[in-house]
């Protein structure tokens, strides 16, 4: 985007939506391009001597530091706990590299490390290598973690966002927007009084159980920022077929929607950080259901919709009252600092 | 440090010298307890079903982005290219986390990309996996980067911060302080006029130069925050050996000498960027010293100093006028935002 280059970087463009989309296609792929970049999926995945690895980052920049259900601590574990276990690898390493601003109370600090330490344990991940930095007050805000992590993908198992295919049912772990809500209400000290606790948890034994049940599964995602509308459309582009949801079938749990409601925010496209995607041949798509059902953190997972071959990169909801609503990627930023 | 809780984190705690020590041996290390991060090195290095890899990472808060020879871009490619090349790895695959301001010009952001993309050619990596964050205005200061690596090592290379023995000879591969003075006089727009250059610079190639020519190394280590003061000092820690090095063998850049003397900074404990310890046995030392010399980054390699039995853990310099001066790990934080 040479023409584009007098313009400033803006919250949108890294909202996991449109602007963001194009910041990666058009100057971040094509500067760094190589095929394993190339997959845009949540982790790379290359050969070694013996066996593959996957490999993936994410930072975190979560405001507030703690918020119902969990902290950045946890989200920095279990976001790339994800991301190795959507490439149907076994997540092994991580590395933690943090930004503290001067001046964060060492107690808040010491209690987010926590958080991550028994989220690694109950993900069953080691941390091995960091770093910390501490920049003067003012040039960050309290903290920010980047997580990176290693996983051993099993022999046979080849995941990627190009693997869905028509006739194929689309599966979602659970309720959307939890994460989205929990942190919203916490930051802007709402008035209403809400349980709603972020869903921040592993999926690498659930995604492991979905892909030993539907070994035809070729297609798992988390919809973390954009969410399940836009977690759907990335898949719809790279896999070429179009996606049609049912807008009945969505789990949402009830005090989340209420409060989207109140506040105009759509759950499609509030941040998860502990559901997933996955795209099952139809003849196996009850035994991924059943895998997830079964898992903890699974228990409200259900068919939402069907892969097909018309429109191919459009994903479109069948509404309630038996109309037809496109669902774009989002545009614009719904919630910065969300993860 | 549970006692400890009420105190806030401080730019000192981020420095690279004691207090940096602290938090890591204190909080750190006691929370993610394995002896992987035990190894308290560059990089881990753990085993895979054929071979060993090595996975680091490092994150990059440097102010301003750009310094007189280099910038932010090439900082966190070579940063963590460096780090494996001190755990003796051929460094292969990078992941890339970035923070960015709202406000950033997309011309800076470019520019620095396409100056890491520049460095991961020149040291033969390549990015696979990547992140973006963006944060509203005034929540971060311009452009964080992390990076994290992982690279292979060879069989029959064993390097780790405790293979010094009393006998071997310590060389450094160039002039100190170089990266330090090169930002500080960017930052502070210093009324002098100073040709002063960071080095930052791939080391993995000479690194690997130096393993072929005196297999006998066992300790690497790049001295960037806290310099090789601080370097030195953890090594003789972790070795448990003592170390007697040279001022006048000591290699410093006139200028950089010239600034030094009149801001009141010791070049020992400032940042280097392309710089590499080596503790070789003495028999091996001068083909070591050969093969630094010979890299593009080396020329100015010297053997500074020796590898004593006497009082472990402790750095002594000799000095020009024939005194004996203790050098410790550096205190207190000399330049935030280094690096």
């Amino acid at each position: 985007m040479p023409d584009k280059d007098k313009i400033a970087i803006t919250l949108d463009h890294g909202a996991g939506g449109k602007l963001a989309h194009q910041l990666t296609t058009e100057l971040l792929l094509p500067l760094f391009d190589n095929p394993l970049l190339a997959q845009l999926h949540d982790g790379a995945v290359f050969e070694t001597d013996q066996g593959r690895l996957a490999f993936s980052t994410d930072t975190f920049v979560v405001d507030p530091l703690f918020f119902p259900g969990g902290s950045i601590g946890e989200l920095a574990v279990n976001g790339t706990v994800n991301d190795l276990a959507m490439c149907g690898a076994l997540p092994r390493y991580l590395s933690m590299g943090l930004i503290v601003e001067e001046g964060l109370p060492m107690a808040d600090l010491r209690r987010v490390l926590e958080q991550a330490r028994a989220a690694m344990d109950l993900a069953g991940v080691q941390l091995i290598t960091g770093d910390t930095k501490v920049v003067p007050r003012g040039a960050a805000d309290k903290l920010f973690i980047n997580t990176a992590g290693i996983g051993v993908v099993p022999p046979g198992i080849r995941i990627g966002g190009d693997g869905a295919r028509p006739g194929d049912r689309i599966l979602l772990s659970g309720t959307m927007a939890d994460h989205g809500i929990a942190v919203l209400t916490q930051r802007e000290q709402m008035a209403f009084q809400s349980d709603v606790r972020s869903d921040t948890a592993p999926l690498n034994a659930m995604a492991q159980a979905v892909l030993a049940a539907a070994p035809g599964v070729r297609v798992l995602r988390d919809p973390t920022r954009g969410g399940v509308g836009t977690a759907l459309n990335e898949i719809a582009v790279q896999s070429a077929v179009g996606m049609t949801i049912q807008e009945a079938l969505l789990p949402v749990d009830p005090a989340v929607a209420g409060i989207c409601d109140l506040l105009g925010f759509d759950p499609l496209y509030l941040a998860n950080e502990g559901k997933m995607l996955c795209c099952a041949p139809a003849q196996q798509a009850e035994a991924a259901l059943a895998a997830m059902q079964a898992s903890p953190y699974g228990r409200r997972a259900a068919i939402i919709g069907e892969v097909t071959a018309q429109e191919p990169g459009r994903v479109v909801m069948a509404t309630r009252i038996g109309g037809r609503r496109i669902v774009d990627m989002l545009t614009g930023e719904q919630l910065p600092r969300i993860c």
